[in-house]
């Protein structure tokens, strides 16, 4: 019973994260669904991503949160458009929420669109907002057992961003196991190691991002 | 529609949870319902927890996760009964599942059960499991605006944990905001600080868990 009703708001979502998908093409706008954990660094790594980004291309950016639009305040002050949506509880974007929010963004304008998702290992990976690619956030303070516990965002993801990496020395966090568990469960996933506060790793990040952008010809 | 789904689920758990209260009382087994983010030090504050406690009373313990037997496997080794649930993908325990996991343990001989809720600061604080109180995990490298962002399972917890103290040099985590925030929340919560890699402050949070069963006489 609960796992039709689960199949039927997953159908009901795919519906329009195409819709979601076929516009953002239209508009020859890329979309990167940020996700990870609560505090893993998303927003300090997107914070550090458009510092970088914002000198090539035009960006926009829209802020998952249950509450609150800190986040969002923390972004505005990169100096691009940002909406919040605050799902009141709710533990995941969809794309509903997603379709909403790009309303209000004049998408004419913008080559990237980087939705950081709601803070939860679990459930935004099951749910596709339209986007042109994922990327799940670690932070190595979360230890190095999560791949292997939480595998349906790692393979769902495109690229792992090892983050808080100057944190390594600190924590009994096995690189190397990491890196061949996220390969076991997703063989083609990308891997950055960086720290967002120290400002490590953001740049091999952002061109990866840049790369994927223009050869997907947008 | 998805939001009377949402209470027929919910209606249905919180049925289950009452008839879980209920016959963990007969048993007079005292549950603590143990959450947090994934990385949030949980089954290592267990392992210390369980270290300290059964000198002193019987524990059993329940471990969530959605695949692996890795944490059951690490509590085991602390020589107390155990049993993993796996929610194959489930982003939270549900009442069923402990109740179908609490009937192959022996309860006659157990004093206190703890369940480690699936690493997630969301969905755990939605589901009555039949506890007796629920507390949570935050580690210091989650940053300080998680309660503010998470406000629910703060609301819930009678008791957080604040993990990892040991890095709060090599963070900018405000632990006078933290406390303040968690306590404009919720006035009553308990609030520890540990850091369970290191054998930090065990012993208080373990004196209060003593305490807690102590003062409902089971």
């Amino acid at each position: 019973m609960e796992v039709k009703v689960m199949k039927n708001i997953l159908g009901e979502n795919e519906k329009i994260a195409e819709d979601n998908r076929k516009f953002f093409r239209d508009k020859k706008v890329f979309v990167l669904n940020l996700m990870g954990s609560p505090g893993s660094g998303k927003t300090t790594l997107l914070e550090k991503t458009l510092a970088r980004l914002t000198k090539e291309i035009k960006v926009a950016v829209i802020e998952g949160d249950l509450f609150t639009a800190r986040d969002a305040e923390r972004i505005e002050k990169q100096g691009v458009p940002v909406v919040q949506i605050n799902t009141a509880g709710g533990c995941h974007l969809d794309a509903a929420m997603v379709q909403r929010a790009a309303e209000s963004l004049d998408l004419d304008k913008i080559n990237l669109l980087i939705v950081e998702n709601v803070g939860n290992l679990v459930c935004p990976a099951e749910f596709d907002i339209g986007e042109n690619m994922k990327a799940v956030v670690l932070s190595i303070t979360e230890g190095d057992d999560k791949p292997l516990k939480y595998p349906l965002i790692f393979k769902e993801s495109a690229v792992c961003v090892l983050n808080k990496i100057d944190l390594l020395t600190f924590t009994n966090f096995n690189l190397e196991q990491a890196r061949e568990d996220l390969i076991t469960i997703h063989p083609q996933i990308e891997i950055f190691e960086t720290s967002a506060t120290k400002d490590i790793g953001i740049y091999n990040w952002c061109e990866f991002i840049i790369d994927k952008l223009v050869s997907s010809s947008y």
